[in-house]
C-alpha cells in the first residue's frame, strides 16, 4: 500500500535521475520512503536513489515493492504544472498506480518486480580522490569534451591542486581545469581514468541541476558522483564503469 | 471586388482555424463580410468560419466567390510583424489577391473556385448535452488523452454534474473531469461519444487559444465545438464525427 | 607568432562572417591585425573580412599565415559565455592554435596553409548604384523572397527613388520597396540583378547584425554587400555573381 504526495517538480527530478540510465526499475517502499538501485543493460553505470518521507507532502506506506515502466511516468511530466501537487496511490496488493493532479486521473499498469533485473550489489570499491564542484560547472565540462571526443578523463593533480577533465579527438584535444576557488578538495590525491561519454552525457544533465557533486575517483577506476535532491530529503548516486586507456 | 484591411493577427487566427482542416477553401464574400465551410476530405470534421466585416479595419467588397490556396497564405504570415496592418485586394473578376503590408506587396494566384468542393450541408443533428469551458482546458485534455491512446471520449455525467474526457491505452488509462468551478453546465443531461484524436489534436491548437469553448454533446453522435475569434466579430464552429466504439 | 585577446561577441561575428561561404580560410596576420579572402567551392561569392588590432582586448603578432578550419573552432562557440574573453595563441611556427578561456584550454591543429585555396583577387568591376539600409530590412526581405523563389532580383528604381527586391514564384510573386525612409541613396542610378537565395541566406544571417549595410549594385552584374563588425574595427565584404535571367 502506497498513498503519497509530492510536488512535480520533486517528483519529475527524482525520475529523472534514473531515467538517465535504465527505462524500469523496482522501487522499495517502506514507512521512511522510496530507494531503488538499478544498472543499465550493459552493465557500465549504477544509480543508487534514496527519497525520504520527508520530500513528500503527505507519505504513508507499507514495505513493498513496485516495477515501474519510467517511460510511462515520464508521459505524463508534460501535462504536470509548475507547482501541482502529484498524488500517487497504490492499493494494498494493487497492480495500477493512480497518479492524480489537477482533475486528471491517470492509471498505469505496474510491470512484475520478478520480471526486472535484481537489485545490482554496489561493489566493494575504493576512490581515494574525491572533490567537491559545482553540477552546473561539471556539466559543462562534459558537453565540452564530447566536442572533441567520445571519451573523458577525470583527474586530480594534488601538486597543481587541480580537478582536471580532459579530451583527445584526433587532431584536437581539450582541458579544463578546475583550482581551489572551484573546487573543494575533499581529499586531493592523485587520481585519472577516462570514462565513456554516452552516460556521463546524461548522467550530466541530471547532475548540472545539482549545487554540489561529489566526485569519488580512483586510478583506472569507476567514479562515483553522489548529491542530493528534493531539498535536501533525497540522495542519488551514480557509479560509472571506467574505459580501458588504449596505448 | 474586395478591397479590405485587417490586423495580422486576426488574419492569422482566422486562417489557422479553417486549416486545421482544409489546405483550401471558398471564400464566399459580400458587403457584410466573409464565410467559408469546409469538410476535410476523409468527411470527418467540418469548419465553418464567419467573419464580420467589423473584424476588418476597412471593408468593402461586392457578393463574390474566392479560391483560397490556403498554405501559401500561411507561407507569408512569418513575415507579418504583431501589430502589422494587412491590406488584401482583389480587383473585379481577378485571379489574384494581392496581400500588402510593411513594405512587402505579396500577389498570391487564387484556385478556380468549382475546383474546389461544393460547400457541404451542415447535418441536421440534435445534440442536447452543452457544456462550456476555457479553450486552454479543452486542449490540455486532448493533449493528455493523446499520450495513452490515439482516441478520446468525451462526456457529460449529469448525476455528478461532471464534464469528462477519458482515454484508455494498452494498459493505461486516464480521465480528466470537470467540475461546476471549471465548467458551465448549459444543458447538463448525458453524453458521451469516442473521437479520433487525429482530428481533436488540430481543432485543439485553435480552440486553445479561445476564452470559451461552447460543446455540444450526444450519445454516440458528433460533437460540435463553437467559439469566437477575431474579438467576438468572427465565429468559428467544428463539427466532428464520433468513432464506434469496439466492444 | 600569434598572442591576441579578443571578447568572444567579435570572435563569433567575425568568424560567422567568414563560416556563411567556406568551412576553411588562410588567415593572414601582422602586427596590425588580420585579415582574409576567400571564395565558396562553387566560385560564386567571395567574402574578404579585416579585423584591426583594436578589435581585440590585447594584440601581438609577427607575419604569418594561418590555415584555419573554422568548423572546429566553431564548434566550441557554444562553450563560450556571452562577454568571456578568449585568448589565442600560437607559437612561432606552430602548428597548433591554443583558444583559451574561463578555464578551458582547447587545443585545434592547424591545416598547411598550401592546401587550401589561394587568396582570390577582387575583380575589377564597377557598381555605380549604391545604397545604404538596416541589415535586419535586408534580411527580412530575402526570407520573403525565400518564400515563393530561389532567385531574387535586387535594383534600384531612380525614377521612382526606390531600392526594390522582387521575387517570381510559378504563381505567386513578393516585391518588397524601400523608399527614402528605409533607405540612404548614396547613388540611386538604375540597377537590377538577379541572385541565388542560397547564398544570400547564409549571408543575410550575417548582414542581418548590421546596423547598416552598403549594396552596390549593376544592371546583371555582381552585388557587394559591405558593413563593419566588431564595434566598427573590423569590416566585411561579400561579393555575390549574378544569375542570368532566362526570357
Amino acid at each position: 500500500m502506497l498513498k503519497a504526495t509530492i510536488d512535480a517538480d520533486i517528483l519529475k527530478e527524482s525520475i529523472d535521475a534514473i531515467s538517465a540510465l535504465v527505462t524500469e526499475c523496482r522501487l522499495h517502499t517502506d514507512e521512511n520512503g522510496l530507494s531503488t538501485r538499478a544498472v543499465d543493460t550493459a552493465n557500465v553505470a549504477m544509480v543508487s536513489l534514496t527519497l525520504k518521507k520527508e520530500a513528500f507532502s503527505g507519505f504513508e506506506s507499507t514495505k513493498g515493492e513496485i516495477g515501474l515502466d519510467i517511460a510511462k511516468l515520464k508521459n505524463i511530466f508534460g501535462m504536470m504544472g509548475k507547482n501541482d501537487l502529484i498524488s500517487l496511490e497504490l492499493p494494498e496488493d494493487g497492480h495500477k498506480l493512480k497518479v492524480s493532479f489537477e482533475g486528471y486521473r491517470y492509471s498505469i499498469t505496474l510491470l512484475d518486480p520478478n520480471t526486472i533485473r535484481k537489485d545490482p550489489n554496489p561493489p566493494n570499491i575504493d576512490l581515494p580522490g574525491k572533490v567537491v564542484l559545482s553540477g552546473n560547472d561539471l556539466y559543462n565540462s562534459i558537453k565540452a569534451a564530447a566536442v572533441v571526443s567520445d571519451k573523458i578523463a577525470l583527474g586530480i593533480d594534488p601538486a597543481q591542486q587541480l580537478f582536471f577533465m580532459a579530451a583527445e579527438g584526433d587532431t584536437d584535444h581539450i582541458r579544463r581545469e578546475f583550482g581551489k576557488s572551484e573546487v573543494n578538495f575533499l581529499n586531493g590525491i592523485e587520481a585519472r581514468s577516462l570514462f565513456s561519454l554516452d552516460y556521463l552525457k546524461d548522467m550530466g544533465k541530471v547532475m548540472g541541476r545539482a549545487d554540489e557533486v561529489e566526485v569519488s575517483l580512483g586510478i583506472d577506476h569507476p567514479a562515483k558522483f553522489a548529491f542530493y535532491i528534493a531539498g535536501g530529503h533525497g540522495y542519488v548516486e551514480y557509479l560509472l564503469a571506467p574505459r580501458i586507456e588504449a596505448d
